[in-house]
């Protein structure tokens, strides 16, 4: 049997990494947190393979993170998002998947949580889309899980849509997000999608901030052959 | 007992005009369907009359109305919203509120359905803001609900968030909303919320035309008392 493909969660040690991080340990995947101090990231490991009841979390420096793994997954604030891939350009291995879940909150320059920025690119996505190495495919999923539910030990009630424009890239996000208990995962077209799942996520800040939940979507309606 | 608050469905003559209004005269509400052709009014509301086993729906031609009720709907394609509003500023009357459904589809233009076109305002809600005469409230509602399923009996299985800056009329928007069988009414704020509502729509458009469905959304984990 071939070696198990393991996951690096770039950005890992905050509150999306992990939650990612422990789902997947707990459904078996081997996960790589990846954080810019590597101490940091060799903590978060620890503290998850307790959580997890795993060994299979390592932690490793953001670029060490890349050279380990072509299933890269970015969980980093907006304001960081540039600059660390970047930083990772040479780092990255060609064929790389690159699952980006940023948001551009409006937050992250001044002002509401519930607002995103408007980029140029269309989507934070897309901005990553032309930051990383040729051959590189970009997909957006994730945005819309709940960092706090997903550090949570209950089944989640939320869809996951991908969007990307690698169909195999798209399938393989596809394929992880099922593997979180509860979610059910949906194809969601083009890259270019990627900004109105970015712009759910502020919907749903502002929907936590009013009503002091929670929030996720689910997408009904849909035929069954659609949520695989 | 007062006379029941008439619902006037501006444009109300397409699917999902003839949808609400369905549903609403089935739950006992007064509907004047609003056409710019009194003649299409008429027939369509003698149809949905008898689908709807009432008497109380009647049309007539959109400025008839707007003066023959304060609670209006503008169930129009983005196409011609601008233009009726313009048309029936001076038959809006004051107090008046508005529930816009607009979504400014790039296919207004040329292009996919979808995809949004970027509006200076905003979104169509608040480009609907601008144009009203002042004092009306305009609310963001009902994009998100399939026009074919509302046309159809069954229960639906999708929420309606409501923006709008008037909390009065952002209530009696949801509490319509509710009317409709198995849709819950969660309040999303502001008006300016209403694009990422508009875009919503875009994104179920990309899915009912990629997995041949129906598409709605559920917001999962909020309190019970946000679906009021």
């Amino acid at each position: 049997m071939p070696e198990p493909r393991p996951i690096a969660i770039l950005g890992g040690t905050g509150p999306a990494g992990t939650g990612l991080a422990l789902r997947w340990a707990r459904a078996g995947e081997t996960i790589i947190i990846g954080s810019r101090d590597p101490q940091r990231a060799q903590e978060t490991a620890e503290k998850m393979r307790q959580r997890a009841s795993t060994t299979k979390i390592s932690g490793a420096e953001n670029p060490a993170a890349c050279a380990a793994s072509d299933l890269l997954v970015l969980t980093v604030p907006f304001e960081g998002q540039a600059a660390l891939l970047k930083q990772l350009k040479p780092a990255i291995r060609p064929g790389s998947i690159l699952i980006d879940a940023t948001v551009a909150l409006a937050a992250s320059v001044v002002g509401r949580a519930s607002r995103t920025l408007g980029l140029w690119q269309g989507s934070a996505a897309q901005q990553a889309a032309e930051l990383v190495p040729k051959g590189v495919s970009v997909v957006a999923a994730f945005h819309n899980l709940s960092a706090e539910l997903l550090n949570g030990d209950d089944p989640l009630d939320c869809d996951v849509i991908v969007c990307g424009d690698d169909a195999e890239a798209n399938q393989i996000a596809r394929a992880l997000a099922a593997r979180i208990p509860g979610v059910r995962a949906i194809d969601g077209g083009k890259l270019e999608n990627a900004r109105i799942l970015e712009q759910i996520t502020a919907l749903l800040i502002g929907l936590n901030l009013r009503h002091k939940g929670h929030g996720g979507i689910r997408i009904t309606g849909l035929p069954p052959q659609a949520y695989k």
